[in-house]
């Protein structure tokens, strides 16, 4: 095994900025349904070509008025308008209120021009079919919404790159956006190395296991972005691997390479890599735990017409966790700056961390956690506490129950020593 | 308007407990590839039908030995091991150690039998063919993964009504599950009324509104686990009504209607429910905020051969915010207790309220609130504080953009006066 220098998750970002930014790595954009656009990134900044709402309209049943006319109205000493109308839904509404008059508008009306405000119908008395008896005064504006109190034309809504979540949706329709553009989902294909790995329907026989990793990668692969292009098991043997990453780079624009962590398999991956073309392998190794040994490739490749396009090459370690952890740290964050532009931070959690956690030595440690709640003996200590207890999980690398009791990890800085228990720790939540 | 008494939330959940749990009503299942399985709900419980690992594996490069044969040995006093074969991956190993001896094992091979640790290839010096010199120490166990260390044979792995996630799939793939049997998705059909309702794709006339709810229920009801059957628009004309209704039940498990909330509307929808067939509404209104012009209704529908089952139809309010609470607290509920059978708390999130927020009134209040970061000139006063902030949304009720900026609810409880400024209150996020 060659023995090469690891970089730091900075440098191998600062390498990947490099290669994708400078390169001016541009990400194709596709128009699809608003129905189907939730959780997609937009490729432009969306402003609001309108006000909304588009007219002043009433938020209650009851009767169009000029404020002023109902100033000093109560109980015992109603205000008599006239009734010179009824609004109907839906229609435009071409009356004028002039002083004394009203007219009866349904909840989500359009308000007659000269009107101001709206009485509430359990507030009016019909005295005859034109007049009213009004019991309540009310303030300018009260019961209405005006033209342009939700949002005004011209105002920003969504930024590049935002990811559209479930509630965005509404708006986007108030705004007619029955198609938004998106950035295209990158194309990621997965290579599982390996002579022991059998698929997942098969009964392994001794000394073989079943394909997990490919299974978990395309989980989180889909699940953060991208399209899963071909999924294939590769003997490990050079030329096999050779001609099966050829094909899979010729169809996507990320190919991860799932092997085992042995030193050899280590080997050949970066040697592959190196044989499809340049700049070949940047990063022989992460400075991070877990997810030490992964393998970082840029191959340049023509798209189309002398159209030169880099596309990235990354050989996950062996372990389950250590490969989603490295999938999370490297690729999810590659596809949101390259394939998505976004720059959205998640949303993490506040815990406390029940038990010292040992980090340093110049990487970055990522704590697997698993969330319990801060119920029955261990009561929170102060009402401002959080209502999160973090466990460390600590079954042995290489394990899959692991991933599945793992809620997040808590990130801890290659600078610092540790985080002593009880401290408050932001998890970082994965797989949901 | 008829002036009826409103449901508490208990209440309401009580109702529905006694037709759909009492009636047994048992959601149909399927089965489903693995790769399409996640985020939905497991019919029955998985065990594990095998040890993982199935074989006793290393996770080193490096020579299985029997951790005796190494006690004593250092830097400056090697033992010597004959090497007396070498595993390879993917294969059955007929191997068994005597004490003195050794075998090559790559990481993941299978361990010779006798052994009982691994030596890393670092702490191995190779003096000829058949011998080799180790320099350090192991332990028993150190280096490997026994059989069933990660999980055993009939181990409970998921309960029933679990919700697939995403970091589960390797556990599945694990033990071979290539299909799963999950919950079938209920269809959820969308009746949006109103004479005013225009499609989204054409620009208003003034007194037009675009279809906005229907949008945005779909995409709330899609990423709860519905399926949408059909979203259709029906004018405020009661005899349209009872007929999209009824096309609608005979196609749906649950139909949602979405109306204005003026009084005319909410009586026409109560009317159509119950000429649909019985019981009928069992609730005229619950005692939430927002979320209070919420209708519910049953109705029992052949569907089949004599089988009788209960149809849920929920009149929701017609303002987003509070239709979008009322789908939260009413159906998302109902699907996750009968359709999907997961008892799973959802995560919150802990966050300190920016502001005094006023309940109680014998009313559940949801309070919306958008998250900020606890960063720059709000510094967190103690370590343990929690890292975010809960900013109430005060736009008008109506408001769209109210919707956009929510992040999450507060849940105040129909006993408590409310939440003071600066207390640690619990955020369930919502439509991510």
């Amino acid at each position: 095994m060659k023995l090469l220098k690891v970089d730091t998750v900075k440098e191998v970002k600062d390498k990947l900025k490099l290669y994708f930014d400078a390169a001016g790595f541009v990400s194709p954009s596709e128009s699809v349904p608003l129905r189907e656009a939730v959780h997609r990134y937009l490729t432009e900044e969306i402003c609001s070509d309108t006000d909304i709402p588009q007219f002043t309209r009433s938020v209650v049943d009851g009767y169009a008025v000029i404020a002023k006319d109902t100033f000093g109205t109560g109980e015992s000493a109603p205000v008599f308008l006239e009734v010179v109308g009824t609004v109907e839904m839906g229609k435009d509404c071409k009356l004028k209120l002039e002083p004394g008059q009203a007219v009866y508008v349904p909840t989500g009306g359009m308000l007659p021009l000269g009107s101001d405000a709206m009485v509430m119908i359990e507030y009016v008395e019909s005295l005859d079919e034109n007049t009213i008896a009004v019991y309540k005064a009310v303030a300018p504006n009260s019961g209405i919404m005006n033209r342009g109190d939700d949002f005004k034309e011209g105002q920003i809504l969504f930024l590049r790159g935002h990811r559209i979540t479930v509630k965005d949706v509404g708006m986007l329709a108030a705004i007619g956006k029955d198609h938004v553009t998106v950035f295209k989902k990158p194309r990621v294909s997965i290579l599982s190395t390996g002579d022991e790995i059998i698929d997942i329907a098969e009964t392994p026989k001794p000394g073989e296991v079943r394909d997990i990793n490919s299974y978990t990668i395309a989980a989180f692969a889909e699940a953060t972005g991208a399209r899963i292009g071909f999924i294939e098991k590769v003997p490990d043997v050079g030329h096999q691997l050779r001609s099966a990453l050829e094909a899979a780079l010729a169809e996507s624009d990320i190919v991860l390479l799932s092997g085992g962590s042995s030193a050899g398999n280590k080997d050949m991956t970066a040697e592959t890599i190196d044989a499809m073309g340049k700049p070949g392998v940047i990063t022989h190794g992460i400075a991070m735990k877990p997810g030490k040994p992964t393998i970082i490739g840029i191959i340049e490749t023509e798209i189309n017409d002398g159209f030169m396009r880099n596309k990235l090459v990354v050989g996950l370690p062996g372990h389950p966790m250590a490969a989603i952890v490295a999938y999370d740290v490297i690729v999810n964050d590659f596809m949101k700056r390259y394939c998505f532009h976004n720059e959205e931070e998640p949303i993490r959690l506040t815990a406390r961390i029940t038990e010292n956690i040992h980090a340093g030595e110049g990487r970055e440690t990522y704590q697997l956690v698993s969330l319990k709640r801060a119920e029955g003996e261990r009561e929170k200590a102060r009402d401002s506490d959080p209502e999160w207890f973090a466990e460390p999980i600590h079954a042995k690398s290489g394990s899959i129950s692991q991933l599945m009791l793992a809620d997040g990890y808590v990130k801890i800085s290659s600078l610092s020593e540790g985080v002593k228990m009880n401290s408050s720790v932001e998890v970082t939540l994965i797989g949901r």
